[in-house]
């Protein structure tokens, strides 16, 4: 039993008995005839006008409904939330009754046929000639305004001038109406307003009547929620018109929850003032043809909607200057190429002015930096990223384990994560971010650890020297304010970089898993017929006698099958033979069957699963709650649900395996690394060179990322920090470079996933309204907690053993693959493969020529493969310049590109802004439209929220 | 260089010129003041109006509309297509020019800024303040009807009564023009209607004109494609209003593109003929509310449009009993319980009548059968079920192998495929139908075989004698028209039959999966170090010494390790060693690697990869042709994608082998079964008993998926024949039962998929208007094709020998579960675990309580819930009867359910359909609103073809 059947019982009420009575008497004010008196509607065309493009004239409704604003301004009234209810007089058994048939906040919810249930919440679609209907309604019924009565009975007897009461109406709320859900979804202080319609076989005439209630009534059994009640419109009619009156009824509650006829509503005085409201109302009306679309179709609610107080301010600024305002609201639109740091880039031109700047903006917020961590998706994202986190610093551990000969190892990189996490999450101006070694900082180990080789210098030592120079240089920019150039890191820099670091997880995932076929080889020549054939054994005898095993091992012939041969086994295991040093001999011993494959089978499981759940959230099974709850957990989950498949199917895949020891993986280093003593002492000045090169890269990295973290599309609320970032990260370079422990850097994916996994969405809104994204959680204490945790790991190894690594790969590449749709660039590389007229209906497609579109994406591209090869060849000690030469090409694009191509596509750089900013403004005020253009800038900021997206 | 570049081009020609001089002078006819002359707009919302509800009288604009209408329809002129463009004059480098910037055949196209894009093709939404502003304009500008001019220079100077012709507009059409793709959309006849904006300097009151011409005119370069004009609307008015003016022209040609509005234009005598026009054209608009929808949000086409047919009609009817349009609408509105079939299922009343008509019916098109059959589409097809088939072939085949001790085994199920499917094709009724061995069958002749064994009788016999008695039962159903009763098969009946049949398909397909690990067991506990320990080694010794082998065989204490033990080794393969009489010891005997991963890797695959290709149709990416033809090999594709990826890694997994042999399997039977002799005489009387229930058996199982496959929402054009089909397969089980070949009747599954791969489409269609669908290539050639190729497949077994099997079963999977998502029931389950609010916009749910529906679904549920375990039980035998059951349980339903419930969740019964024809007549005039319900008539038609969906 749905609300709707709640309140249909409750409406059950004597108030058509009432009415049935009380209307018995012809109503003596204010009926006119039938046919008659269409001269009042003369020039009702030229009122309905408005404006016109021929006379320069406001019309007589704009000028009223502009002075009726003007008084509200002034007198400073709040306009309360209006929740519409339609009622129809329908008959029953029990005999005439109040039924409400729909329903309205912002968008129209009808009570289907059968009455037990709500529709889906949708635009209301009108016929234009119920509209004008009640236009005439309203112009020859009564207009009862700040009429004085206490309940619905009063409200009748005084409407009709009568005292004939003969039905009572209960007037305390009845259980139903308390206990109604629906109540939960108005914010306190909403009014009811109630639209009354029914048709009765006693009258001849209809009877209508617009009444506002000089105060508020709550009008008991009648309205769906125990809410006083301002305004009613009754139409009671006779016989055979019920279609017409229900359309009338419709367009009546339309207009009550325009916001700007709500304000002529309750500032009116005559009844003149209202038909000027309904005559703004038409006017602002968008048509659809006839033929062209079918009426009964429900349109779903939009993304995003004009905002009213625009066309409210819109009117009181023609009350100043009239018929200006196109003008007016092109004035305080903000440009598209508006650069989206304000404050927080400022140089103050002091030394580490814009560090203390950082600390005194963050400060105040320290404190609810724990405790808005005090959430149930808090711990869902601690898990996640966790785990991705250990994953993160298993897999880069290993990896520069192999190209350090394992002076730093998984375990360093357990410990350094879990150190410079925690003291970057505690004191970081950006506490969202995650650290983590990255590849760009893994070439540059690779390349310098053979450069120490080639040349025999200790490598420890000669990084601690690089380690301090970039400390020093990161310190320098820090006092210098030379973060404010993250400005300059366009959306193009951003998605280049962004596109890159995606590639390289789904590129990385991809490879961990082709190489476990090398490390579990799969006899993909393997019949069945020969399972005798196949075998593996250990060989204990020395060298020499090889070759008479051999001989041993070989296929014989058939006619040698009759005789069996001796031979000679070992029952002993593959550890077991290869300690006691033999060796295996056999056609079976390099292969694994079934882990590859299976590892296969869990990857893409993974990776599906998690797709598949994430995306649960926007289906439309069970309740929101439980879908939003599922969503955020889906990366556990999957993981759970997978590695429970592993476990009862038992197989050997390859787990994770986490250091267990507390001590240096290469027992040739300690833990801390003396500056002096193994290394000539010009070293310390040599380091200078590479340092200079670390130093570009650390900072590209750490504020590409900062950059892409603190867009505005976030609504981050506490404000980033980004000298206070690097700041700290160059305090870390000092503690990582003489312990030994690998150097850390913001992570793109890791920290989007981070940030994804913290979204807050509007719950409370009215039916139909989108659950508005209102930012993220920030806050220090997950990224803290996982870092611990991540330190904790090691100590948590007998868990941790169940996990299978095709898992983590799978959930890298589905963070990977998340991370690259989240970017423009990758919608624009799919408009590449699509014809022009299929291609969907973006923004910057409406004003871009499509050769452009194409020919920025083809750039970016380029610059993309020029990267990648960068990234995989020797050249990649100059990654990090090219990094900085992405910048400059951007740059370059202003000379192929209009600027106005440009801050579609891209944001404008800040010194170009500033000088287009002067130039451009008189041509602004010129440009007609602007209207349209800013609800089109809402649509554009809608889509890039999309980067935190499922 | 998009077409509408090309057309900016062409359109750059001298027309400005000329209008830049030709309006210098003023015109002197009909320019009205600016604020003046509203006394003309007197009455003008009573006119708007239209038909009032309060009052009776129709408007004037209605009664002129409606008088302008029987004119046409008395003079019997067709109104042909207009293209209507809208030509903006803007200034360019070279001066003034008119550029195209909308088009319009249905829907709107826009020019996007930077002029070289088509945006997609949308609904117009106008702001209504346009309308009325044009209604203004073509109040007081100039209306010239049947002028007589002959090119665009001669228009204007009639238009302004001048004559300064100062520059020429080419004439001739443009190569551009010529070369015009957009051509193709329009059909022949099609005319162009220009709607020319602009605004001037020299003009200080607007020029406004509307034109038609007496003879239509090829307006040269003015015009995107070269198509003769008639109407032409030219606003040109002073600066600064090019935003209102472009919102006229867009409402004009909105206008324009109406069709009752075209109607009256063309037969419009007076300026006020117009009017009218456009005053019924706003009283049927739909609007939408400001501030709750964004105007500039383009609305895509929908998938349904309410047609103009009505409309017109509408206003025809009305003419005769005005204001009555309701009532009228009513009349002719298809009841949504009409039964689907009419004239195939009368019943003559004559013997063999049915069938007689049915041939009487087809023999018409049987030339056609084979020639509608040349379409690219037909070799997917054939391809697509070929492959289908021939794995249900092999499957059943097996499966009676198993059943039946290979009496009737895979190659007797090949040829018996062939034979009867090609014969059905050729004679049957509906060739569209695929035979095939049925689930129920195969559990019947499994009951027979063991009742057969356990009585000693001769099966082959016994069969033969049932074969005979059903036959004859099926050619007394023929000759007393039974099929006629199919009209009880509701979509209750059909929808619980074909879900049970889907479901098969799904389960089978996993079965048969599962099974693979069965016959390919995976060593779960394999352990990398054990390697050494796995053997398997052939034993020839006699079973006497096998204890012995066993100790050498059980794993060593650690201490024995050191002693090389030393076993004798028999190098054999498998087969080599059984032959010998040899057996297999060791740990690895029972296991095959990789191959059972292997196997469900290529499933998942196969599955997922067909999935998303048929998907890939409905996505953006490449031209629509491309994708479509993809789509439309879908299957194919990925059968050869996934059979080149096994092939490419070698692994050994289960393949399709196809019998080579024309022997029959069990060498115990030949080919001709002998009707008696093995079994008592009294045996043939006996079968009748059995012989009854394969009849109801054959009967339901034939015709449901007759019924399924003749629905209406196919729109077939050559007709049902039930009789014909039915005695088919009659005739087809004599034939089958004396050669002891398997039963065949329709194959749901398979015949659905048939008919999907033989879809056509509309292709010529306005931009933005869904493509239609037309019907299904009705011949009888890809059958036909289809059994050939089965028969021929005994021959080609070296090229078939490379499918691999779980490829097969994931193209199963992928069959069975489209069936399943094609069918109401399943919508109608996923409803269960949808809250009432998410719920989608579903007709039926806007009429029926969800109670009830959810009542309705879960009877099916447990209907389909008592069919599988039947089938799955030794209570299989009455399964057909339980078939029959379902159409009484539909039956009964009517007590449960209202007439209108069952109305909109299912179809009607006929007799009950009868009776309420009869009884609701009035109640249906009486009741209003019919023409939304109309267009949701509409709605509900649409999905329901969903049947053959991707």
């Amino acid at each position: 039993m749905g609300p709707g059947q709640r309140m249909l019982t409750a409406m059950r009420a004597e108030a058509p008995g009432q009415a049935d009575a009380a209307l018995q008497v012809a109503d003596t004010r204010s009926q006119p005839g039938p046919g008659g008196s269409t001269s009042s509607s003369s020039g009702v065309l030229c009122q309905v006008l408005g404006c016109s493009t021929f006379t320069s004239s406001v019309s007589s409704a704009a000028e009223r409904v502009s002075a009726i604003l003007w008084q509200e301004e002034a007198g400073d009234r709040r306009c309360p939330l209006l929740f519409v209810q339609l009622n129809e007089l329908l008959s029953s058994p029990a005999g005439l009754e109040w039924r409400e048939t729909a329903r309205w906040i912002k968008f129209e919810e009808k009570v289907e046929d059968g009455g037990e249930r709500w529709s889906a919440p949708h635009v209301t679609a009108l016929p234009l000639h119920s509209l004008f209907e009640l236009r005439m309604c309203l112009q020859k019924g009564t207009v009862l305004l700040d009429l004085d009565a206490h309940n619905f009975k009063e409200i009748i007897r005084k409407a009709k001038n009568l005292s004939e009461p003969s039905a009572q109406l209960s007037e305390t709320p009845l259980k139903e109406q308390l206990k109604n859900q629906f109540k939960k979804k108005l914010p306190p202080g909403a009014e009811v307003a109630s639209v009354l319609i029914g048709e009765v076989d006693f009258l001849e005439k209809p009877f209508i009547t617009f009444i506002r209630l000089k105060e508020m009534v709550v009008l008991g059994a009648l309205t769906e929620v125990a809410l006083p009640s301002r305004f009613l419109f009754i139409l009671l009619g006779p016989r055979a018109k019920a279609k017409a009156y229900h359309e009338i009824g419709r367009a009546m509650a339309t207009l009550l929850t325009d916001e700007l006829f709500q304000r002529v509503a309750q500032q009116a005085e005559h009844q003149e003032d209202l038909i000027a409201g309904i005559d703004e109302f038409l006017d602002e009306l968008t048509v659809l043809p006839p033929g062209k679309w079918d009426p009964s179709a429900r349109i779903p609610p939009p993304n995003c909607l004009p905002s009213a107080h625009k066309r409210i301010s819109t009117h009181l600024r023609e009350w100043k200057s009239p018929c200006n305002r196109n003008m007016a609201a092109a004035e305080d639109r903000p440009g598209p190429g508006q650069p989206h740091f304000s404050e927080e880039l400022e140089r103050t031109g002091r030394l580490f002015g814009g560090l203390l700047r950082d600390i005194r903006r963050k400060a105040p917020w320290y404190r609810s930096d724990f405790s808005d961590a005090l959430h149930i998706q808090c711990l869902s994202a601690v898990l996640y990223i966790y785990l991705a986190t250990v994953t993160n610093a298993i897999t880069f551990g290993g990896m520069l384990g192999d190209a350090t000969a394992n002076m730093q190892g998984v375990l360093e990189s357990f410990l350094g994560t879990a150190f410079a996490g925690s003291i970057f999450c505690l004191f970081g101006g950006q506490p969202l971010t995650i650290l983590s070694s990255t590849g760009p900082v893994l070439v540059f180990e690779r390349l310098l650890f053979s450069f120490s080789e080639d040349y025999s210098l200790d490598y420890l030592e000669f990084r601690l020297w690089i380690g301090l120079w970039v400390a020093f240089f990161g310190l320098v920019l820090v006092a210098t304010e030379a973060s404010y150039l993250v400005q300059y890191f366009t959306r193009f820099t951003e998605e280049g970089f962004c596109a890159l670091i995606s590639l390289i997880f789904i590129y990385d995932s991809m490879k961990k898993m082709v190489s476990l076929a090398d490390t579990y080889p799969i006899n993909w020549h393997y019949r069945t017929d020969d399972v005798t054939l196949y075998t593996c054994i250990c060989n204990l005898s020395s060298p020499g006698n090889v070759s008479a095993w051999n001989n041993t091992l070989l296929p014989l012939p058939v006619t040698l099958q009759e005789r069996p041969e001796a031979v000679i086994v070992a029952r002993l295991s593959r550890s077991q033979c290869l300690d006691q040093g033999g060796h295996l001999l056999g056609t079976s011993c390099h292969y694994v069957p079934d882990v590859t494959l299976m590892s296969f089978l869990l990857f893409g499981g993974t990776f599906l699963c998690s797709t598949m759940i994430k995306r649960f959230k926007t289906t439309r099974y069970f309740p929101m709650v439980l879908r939003k709850l599922v969503s955020d957990f889906s990366i556990i989950l999957t993981i759970l649900i997978f590695c429970a498949i592993d476990a009862v199917l038992g197989l050997e895949t390859p787990k994770l395996l986490v250091p267990s020891e507390l001590k240096p993986t290469n027992p040739a280093r300690g833990w801390i690394i003396s500056p002096f003593g193994a290394n000539p002492w010009w070293v310390c000045l040599l380091s200078v060179v590479p340092a200079i090169l670390v130093t570009i890269l650390i900072f590209m990295d750490q504020q590409i990322t900062a950059v892409i973290l603190n867009r505005r599309e976030y609504k981050l609320q506490k404000g980033a920090g980004f000298h206070l970032d690097l700041f700290c990260v160059s305090l870390l370079m000092i503690v990582t470079s003489m312990t030994g422990l690998p150097w850390y850097v913001s992570a793109t994916v890791i920290s989007l996933a981070h940030m994804e996994s913290l979204k807050k969405e509007s719950t409370m809104s009215a039916p139909g309204e989108q659950s508005k994204f209102l930012g993220i959680r920030e806050q220090r204490l997950t990224g803290l907690v996982v870092f611990i945790l991540t330190g904790v790991s090691v100590f948590m190894a007998p868990i941790l053993k169940y996990i299978p690594m095709p898992v983590l790969y799978g959930v890298f590449l589905h963070m990977g693959v998340v991370a690259l749709n989240s970017i423009q660039f990758t919608e624009r590389v799919r408009l590449l493969l699509m014809p022009a007229k299929h291609q969907p209906d973006l923004t910057y497609l409406r004003h871009v020529p499509l050769r452009r579109v194409h020919l920025f994406t083809f750039i970016q591209v380029l610059c993309l493969v020029v990267l990648w090869v960068l990234k995989s060849t020797a050249a990649a000690i100059i990654f990090p310049v090219m990094l900085l030469a992405l910048v400059g090409i951007r740059k370059g694009l202003e000379c192929i590109f209009s600027l106005n191509d440009l801050s579609w596509l891209d944001s404008i750089m800040p010194e170009t802004a500033r000088r287009e900013a002067e130039e451009k403004l008189p041509r602004k005020l010129e440009k007609e439209g602007s209207d349209s253009e800013e609800s089109e800038l809402m649509h554009r900021q809608g889509p890039a929220i999309n980067i935190s997206v499922n």
